[in-house]
């Protein structure tokens, strides 16, 4: 499990567009769980094409990417308090 | 080494000064890291006096935190892209 997290500079409709293509970059490889949270389940080849993909779409100026590897035996490295982030409908559908 | 993440509902002004607060309590114990991140090097006597300091700020129907234990041996646990946060300068004066 990977942890991916990100802070990008949306002072420009620039960066609002990379804003967008990051969310949508990581969507493909993981789980949303906070606005600029993914958890992701990924083998370490899917690992290296998000950041290669990641790579491509952020200013590395103004952008910055972190990623946490929790390995896997993740679930009890993970605490939560507070509103969980509702599944869109089509990912509740596939649970 | 624990990672906070929060996002903190800031549609209101007690909303906003929620999320003052919550980055308050997270310098006290860690590194910020990204706007939402902080990195903190806590014991778990700590770790439990940083999450009940969060559980009486958030609102849990508006409010969501996450904390990610890496464990001891984290540095390889963590990868970065991209921009680099500075640290404040007092913080640098400190190192």
């Amino acid at each position: 499990m990977v942890i991916v997290t990100y802070d990008v500079n949306t002072e420009t409709p620039q960066g609002k567009r990379r804003l967008r293509l990051v969310a949508k970059a990581c969507v493909k490889f993981g789980q949303r769980v906070q606005n600029s949270v993914f958890e992701c389940l990924v083998s370490p080849s899917d690992l290296l094409l998000l950041k290669n993909e990641l790579n491509g779409i952020i200013d590395p100026e103004k952008d910055s990417l972190r990623f946490y590897n929790l390995g896997t035996k993740y679930s009890n490295r993970i605490d939560h308090i507070g509103k969980v982030r509702h599944l869109p409908e089509d990912e509740i559908m596939m649970v």
